[in-house]
This record gives structure tokens, C-alpha cells and sequence, in this order.
């Protein structure tokens, strides 16, 4: 197709589709004359996989280059190309605020309670100790109360994820799969916790008031 | 304290407090002289919330003015002042990709399944069908396989959540609970997830290698 055809198909105009073939992102066309490019399916496919990540997933021009280098290079074993695709889309923090060995002491203490085979140079380690460390510094320390509760649901939310990876495996590539369903998982997690946030709500602070029947035990 | 004071406390620059000031995200001090101005307690918590908001929660000043106004204006009830806090840390999404309508549509089979008691009109429903349109878009539709395993742990999370809204509400204020539990909480949940995919790789394609003893079942 022409790339007049592509940005029907994708609902990206074609100035942003040259701007990500300039950036390295998209694949050029292959050439029919000096001036005209055909792209195919490949192309479709890969501009909505980079709009997903920008658009769902927050992530910069920069951050989605390394993100489809990893998926572009997958390499053996495969817990090592998992490892690679995770540090692509997990920066390290840009702050250090107050308080962090304590909080780095909180993390290992976790990982170590969890039974979590972890490097500690995860750069999620250094993530999860500058929240805690923020929790702590604005008066908010007794979050630790509820670390195990979000750790237990991360590990049910980790078992399914490389599940459904392992399904998918062989239908569009491992390093995809891993990639989309971490950067798109996010996404899907956080909302999911808004609603379940207000379902809890609900429960609590409104029994009986505009539930649905016997969700409050009465009659 | 002086300005000075603060900063150093807090490790805020001056011009950035004085900005903040300006921005009505932090109430200006108390004039002791024309050009003096004393700060409090107060305004070192208020400080360290602000940027915990904006370094670990990613918001912008905009959004952490919303944030605040949520914090500084409690109303009744409860289960009101908590959606509205909710709805200041949630925008709405700012794609609509194809295939928006069945994804809404999986959405609200996925409220019904869990029977979460949630108003269609909450950002966060858009939010998950942008998600799953998007998933569905790439080609990686099958992610629906796993949404009960994500929607499960969000409900273990809420409750814990709310359960530490609920003892803490004493302590410095529900809303400001509430506001910084959920936009702190998604790093903490973020991080975790990562660390435990790391876990669950190794578990699953590492058998043996370097774990920890009993790990795998053999002596």
C-alpha cells in the first residue's frame, strides 16, 4: 500500500509516519520509484504497536527506539532476553529523596521475605525504595502495613503474565509479547485498581445504599 | 523558618519554592518583614508531598494542583470525597483507537463478572478499553485470557488499600490519604510487578540455576 493508504489504516498522519521512519522506528518502504514507497502489513502492525506504547503505555520517542531494539533482537537464553526487554522499558528513578538506605534496607527485607530471586541491581529495586522512601518522608511510613498485600498481587498478576507469554511464544515473538503486556499491563493494572478502588468503596463506606441485591447480606 | 531553611530541608531550590509558591501549589509564608517571609512544618510536608506528586507519581503542576484542591477541600460523605480525589489523579485517555466500542463492551463484561459496583462515566472504564483496544490492535487480543487474574489482584490490593485509607484516616486526613496512596501505590505496584516477572522467569526458565535452595525441589 501507499502511505496514504497506511495512515487510513492506522489513523496516523503521514507526516508522523515519515518523522518515525527518519527516527528509526518504522522500517522504511521498499522503493517503486524515487518518489514512491509500498509498505505492507509489517507496517500496520508495527506503527499501532508504536502508537500503543506512546499513547497507553507514556513512553518517549527515545524510550519506544530501545524498547523495538529489544524486540527486533531477541537473543538466548530466554530469561536473559526477558531481563533486557524489562531494563528498556524500566528507567531508573530520576530523584533521590530523603531516606533512601533505610528504604533500600525495606526493599531487600521484601525481596527476601517474598523469596523473590531478584539482582539487586533490578532498577525496580531503586524504584519501589524511593516510594517508600517518599511514603515515609511525607508521614505516610505505615504503607509498609499493606507491602504484602500489593506484593501477593503482583505475583499473581507475574504468573499470569508469563503464562499468557508462553502461550503466545510462538504466534508473534517472546520479546514482543513481554514488552507489550508490560508497558500495555501497566496500564490495564492501574485502571483496573481506580475501579476496584471504588467498588471497595462502595462496599465499605455505602452498604446497602444503591448496591446490587445481597451484596450487603440483607434481604 | 527562612526560605533557606526550607530548602535545605527538603532539598527543594528557592526559585522552585518560590515558583511553587506562585503556582498556588504551596501557601506562601508568614511576612515577618517586607521582604522575609517565615515557613513551618507545614510547608516542609507540603513540599515533600508536592514532589513526591511529581517525581514518583509523574504528575504535572497541573495536575498537582488538582490534587491538592482535592486534599484541601474535604467534603461528605465519604465514599463522595474519595471518587472525587480519584477523579483529580485519573484523566481521561487521550487516544481513542479502533475497535473502541467492543473493548468498551469487554469492559463492562468484565465489571459485571466481578461485580464491582462502578459508574460507567469513571475515566478509568476508558482508560482499560484504550488498553484492550489496543492490545486487540496489535494483534495481542488474547491478553483477555488474563484480565480475571489482573482484576483479582486489584480487588486483594483495593481492600488493602482501603483498609489502610480506613486506620489512617485519623491520623493526616482521608483525601490526602487517599490521593497519595493511589498515585504512590502505582509505583509500588509498577516496581513490584517487575521484580516479580524477574521471579517468575527465573522460576519458570532457570530451573536450577542459581536459585535458592528448596526453590526447586531438589537437595
Amino acid at each position: 500500500m501507499r502511505i496514504g493508504e497506511l495512515s487510513r489504516a492506522t489513523g496516523v498522519a503521514v507526516p508522523t509516519i515519515k518523522y518515525y521512519v527518519r527516527e528509526g522506528l518504522l522500517p522504511a518502504g521498499r522503493l517503486t520509484s524515487p518518489n514512491q514507497a509500498r509498505y505492507d502489513d509489517g507496517h500496520v502492525r508495527r506503527l499501532r504497536l508504536i502508537r500503543g506504547l506512546m499513547d497507553v503505555g507514556g513512553l518517549s520517542v527515545a524510550a519506544v527506539r530501545e524498547v523495538l531494539a529489544a524486540v527486533d533482537s531477541p537473543q538466548e537464553p530466554v530469561h536473559k532476553v526477558l531481563g533486557a526487554a524489562q531494563l528498556a522499558i524500566t528507567p531508573p528513578p530520576a530523584v533521590t529523596p530523603d531516606g533512601m538506605e533505610a528504604a533500600r534496607g525495606k526493599v531487600a527485607e521484601i525481596i527476601r521475605r517474598r523469596g523473590w530471586r531478584v539482582g539487586g541491581d533490578n532498577p525496580a529495586v531503586e524504584t519501589l525504595a524511593v516510594a517508600l522512601a517518599t511514603f515515609e518522608g511525607i508521614g505516610h511510613g505505615e504503607f509498609e502495613e499493606v507491602v504484602d498485600d500489593y506484593a501477593a498481587a503482583c505475583e499473581r498478576v507475574a504468573e499470569a503474565d508469563l503464562a499468557w507469554v508462553g502461550r503466545n511464544a510462538e504466534v508473534d515473538g517472546l520479546v514482543e509479547s513481554v514488552v507489550v503486556g508490560t508497558v500495555l499491563g501497566d496500564a490495564v493494572l492501574t485502571a483496573m485498581r481506580r475501579l476496584a478502588h471504588v467498588d471497595a468503596s462502595a462496599r465499605r463506606y455505602e452498604q446497602g445504599d444503591g448496591g446490587p441485591a445481597g451484596a450487603t447480606g440483607t434481604p
